[in-house]
């Protein structure tokens, strides 16, 4: 199974059953990404999306310094992608293509039918939080370091930060504060404003944590925390009306499982129960 | 009066002027819901809702051990309508019915034209939160035990807390945490992530507390409290815009009100007045 | 440059470069607003949103004992707009023209392309939520006393508080508590749940603060600063999925800014980089 | 089973299989509408709803005169609600629950799962077209006489016409034009400007047409008529996005019915299939 | 009063009681429009929405050969904005503040709260339809000729065309048709796909039937025009249910006008009624 | 070039400069679809949209008979994907996938970038609709029959038709009919609801029509045509707010174009503009 998920920088391993680990492994680079990686992390998460055996997946970045420095700028420098032609609207078209591209791909994150846990460590720069905001679980470590950091290479982020930023924290004024500035932060602020839900000595027990969780999550039925992750997301930006009519269309199937006949009964019984793959 | 509230499984009093206290009373069984018990309750706010001698509801449940365990899971399984017919599209719609039928007797504490607070205390799993989310005020206590349960048997919710959570707390990796685990938290994580806006040491300390907050609220104009109500929920998931613009085709008739002439005028003589039912 | 914002209620100065100071200035009265005042406010807001010598607004109260104690009551029932008419139906238009144009002067804060940074000091009450809510990031001090008071008036918060609020801190409970009771808090609750982002000792470490935070964004790109505003305040109460094709077509154009390069090329250089006026 | 339907001013009838007839019956008063009628239609409507026994709806008006001439002025101006207080701002509050009552019984038209044809004929103003227009098909005859009358008692229609008017016809000058002036118009202009798909010579002939319609919608699968009906009035109003998305979710159900294998194995051989009861 | 509606290129009138007409008047130049008329016309209805003498608004413009021929495209190319800087960025931000006023300035003639009726007659290209399609209704003349043309100068119309066209006229594949071809259309198939509601033979007879509908709106309620208009803006792009919501708050004001009764009594007495200014 | 567009079941030619014709290919089975035809036509579709050298596309089907009889249900019996699992759940997921892909093959053809002109001919049913309301503008024959035909083969369509069809006619009683009854139509009613927007004599003439219009949208600034298509598209089922405030960002960049200033030039000159690729 793990050939279907080669990649050259990137380390796809199963160390539990039914939980995957996704490692960003270009620690020479701080793994800072240039295009073939974020191509390739799209491929992964379509891949695990639909890989039935598969039912939570962990995200890591390799080596102690970093979770990744973002985008690596000077591959960005070289195959610059500002101005290609004389013409503004013709090099804001290309533009544009260019960044939904790279939105897509980040968002097969957030598409992946499984629940995908981020572990943030080291140095968490820009496409660090594009990234992790598009997962659904963030953990990070004492030595974390985040920066919304694109305001300083003169642009706004356009890769998901902004997007959903504001849908993830409850202090508006400090996302605006860090996002404008630029400033580095640590994880006990980041604890309190609600950026990541817990933070760990350092990134061996982080990962441990995120893997407990996912083992977690791994054990439940596979049709109920597909459909949590959905109506949450879903609901997330939408109206309450909204949320509750698509929750009903939703669950008009999947209340149909064997599933709920089997967690009840493991529920009375105290047993583990066995649910058949998704 | 008290009559009109009469039901076999809620305690419904008037402890103050103009406040109600509805008390879920089923504690044998760890006041559990049965399809009964959330037709009663969607029946008791909406008479709350427009009986002129009430201003602030307060919502708890009978006996020490819980504010309620949730769906009466055995009920449930009893009166089971997972399946309903052999063909899957038929038991969709009977099951699309049913949730849509439930939802709405839960939202009827959100529609409830007056504040509703909810103290939480003991144990608080799955239609606990559904129902406490749909309240305006959460108060919890020392030994509350949340968890968003349903992943445990087997489902996503579909009550309200997955369309309410998201909107009502300020941490999106912690939301999808504990909805995705059913993993059992206390009030301290509770009040650091914003689900509960007070806790106290015991239930009799949260429910003397959460009735002094209702005769407070009850002290206020019911114009004002109402209108609040209102255009906090209608804004809470609409944009900036439309939510101005709601706001002032409803003041534009509210604040004709006598009572912004009597709150002024007893603002500056520093008296207590005195406002007409609603 | 400073004759254009001069105004009675209000000192303007310019303490750093590419950095704008608003002071309310009517601290007999604690800085509360009469109609001139919030006319005023837009037309500075108005100016300092298109002024290419501003990049960042820091907005304070004149005196010690306020930010603003809110709408002048004793003004507003002189010229009483509560009724105009005996027909309750051209009343409310009134009331409605009156509403929306009130409004749309402190949405003018919101409006302003350029950061704006409130330092809430002393009495912040009903306006000042109103205001500093349109502001961008919120600072306040040891002795703040808050409080959404418009319940204490006989109405519901028509300004933008009851708008603003929800999508600005992660706590719903809370939300309702301070809006249906009128109570008063302090900056230790406000940071607790994430209405200002920073607490300082006094008003005089606050404002500096402020002016450090406003010298920073004045140092980035002002192309970079003014989209990440325009970015965010959009994509707060919209889906992910038109934030990101905003974000796509705004920056189609953005991307193409001199400053991009600039900006990075002072990244690698260690060199401070100097941007155009916009 | 009739007897579940009987009411003072309504005929239920069955005039073939799976076919519902409802006549609005008080044609000495041109069917005109006091409150006790809407609370009928609506008690009707959802019963309808969820009857096994219905797949379509035929709506008309007894007697040659009229489909309804609309709201029963006489009555509504004797149980006047238009001043239940001194208050303005108390009965605004009442009048809003009056009109969300009314509001929601006319939308138990739109919300029958089963599709609902009305034929207007003859007089058919103010609810005429509210009730009209929360109904699925629309057909006229040659006497038809349409008014938006609201304007002309001194108000904006609050039933319904307003919201629904733009969503269900392509001119939007003619909407303003008939809702501003409530200018009587009679069927050619109707089915001009789409307000009606089928104009008939009298009342017998478009009776007729609306039951051979119904016929052969009932002659249908109910799953597929109803999910039509569904995700039709979902994506009127909402993006292409939501409205493809909704629909995935609500076929991945429906999808699975026998019918779809019923009714492509009868359309191979040229028979008629049978569906179960939904 | 004329005096206050005295501007170079247009001329205003009251031709009749509550009737108000304003006409373009650059007859030389087919009525084309360069910055200073949008400002005025801008300021004309801004003006004549909170006019008390005014009900309804009937635009046209000057002579026999063009309503209006649109921007004034040689002016617009002297006072070249499409580049005001070297850098791409600042140049769209310039780009922006200007598109920005313009579609503010056009959009005031949708807001003015009285009911605006617009006669398109002789030439009637690219901003001829950006204004009409902010007014209520429209009406055209044998000799109309239509045009998107915007598509024709290089760009995508940006004033309200391509936002208010798919929103007013029922077929989807003729708007794009004209949007993408910028080809000249005429009044009868304008008619047909719902663009205009009425055709004359010519422009005088246009005029007067302009004024005989401003006439009769004018001789309604003005509280129950100024609500239709509003509701039906309101609910022309959005969904039903918020449409319902609005509808009720805004109504629970409004139906409390003595003009219900007197419409009501001047109904049943067949006399004509007298309503208050607004 | 035509090499890149090779497929068994699609003919791709050139025509015209700039202007492409896609021609479905399976006359033998009156162009029915199989799978691998829609991952096809989704394929060429976005080859086309970012080929400089297209700027307008015609999409028909091969053959006197049928533009498309749509699915081949033949095919899809076979590979029947109504029950994947035991699991009703589990089958519902897999039925959601394989619709969401389907759905988004066909969105492609709205994602191009380019103006698409459906011809619709002969048989045009199911599918022939789902794809045809992806396109910018249908043009059909005066033997075209129509039909929504999937309430006839037991569900309710879900590739796109229910949730395009209510934005693209106007007339939502008719769309009810024919989608509730598949009742087969002409081109007369098409024409008459605004479904097409041109009917001719035969195939060949529409097909010369279609590629007119192409020739003639490929003659103006693609940058023009680009962001018309895409304003329409945004602000059909958005707020008018909401289309604006997009347009303003989309034009920012746009208008900085040297096609404005060769389409203004020419315009004058009366010459034709060359414009340079995109």
């Amino acid at each position: 199974m793990t050939s279907e998920y080669k990649y050259e920088f990137f380390n796809v391993s199963f160390p539990a059953e039914y939980v995957a680990h996704v490692e960003i492994n270009r620690p020479e680079k701080l793994n800072a990404f240039k295009e073939q990686m974020w191509l390739n992390i799209s491929a992964i998460f379509r891949r695990l999306s639909h890989d039935p055996n598969v039912r939570a997946v962990v995200l890591t970045g390799a080596g102690d310094r970093a979770f990744t420095a973002g985008l690596d700028v000077q591959a960005a420098s070289q195959g610059s992608i500002t101005k290609t032609s004389t013409d503004p609207a013709r090099t804001a078209n290309d533009l544009r293509r260019h960044i939904a591209e790279f939105q897509a791909c980040i968002t097969d994150l957030e598409k992946c039918e499984k629940p995908v846990i981020a572990v943030l460590h080291g140095v968490s720069f820009g496409l660090a939080l594009d990234m992790s905001l598009a997962c659904d679980i963030r953990l990070s470590t004492a030595d974390t370091r985040f920066s919304v950091k694109e305001v300083d290479i003169g642009l706004a982020a356009d890769i998901g930060t902004l997007s959903r930023l504001p849908h993830s924290v409850g202090n508006a004024s400090w996302v605006k504060e860090v996002a404008l500035t630029a400033r580095v932060f640590g994880s006990d602020e980041a604890l309190r404003v609600g950026l990541v839900s817990g933070v760990y000595q350092d990134k061996g027990k982080a990962v441990a944590e995120a893997l407990r969780i996912a083992t977690t999550i791994a054990s439940k039925s596979p049709v109920a925390t597909m459909g949590t992750k959905e109506l949450l997301n879903y609901s997330r930006d939408r109206t309450i009306e909204d949320g509750l009519r698509y929750t009903g269309a939703w669950n008009m199937a999947m209340v149909q499982t064997q599933d709920v006949k089997d967690a009840m009964l493991s529920g009375l019984k105290k047993t583990k129960p066995t649910f058949s793959k998704l």
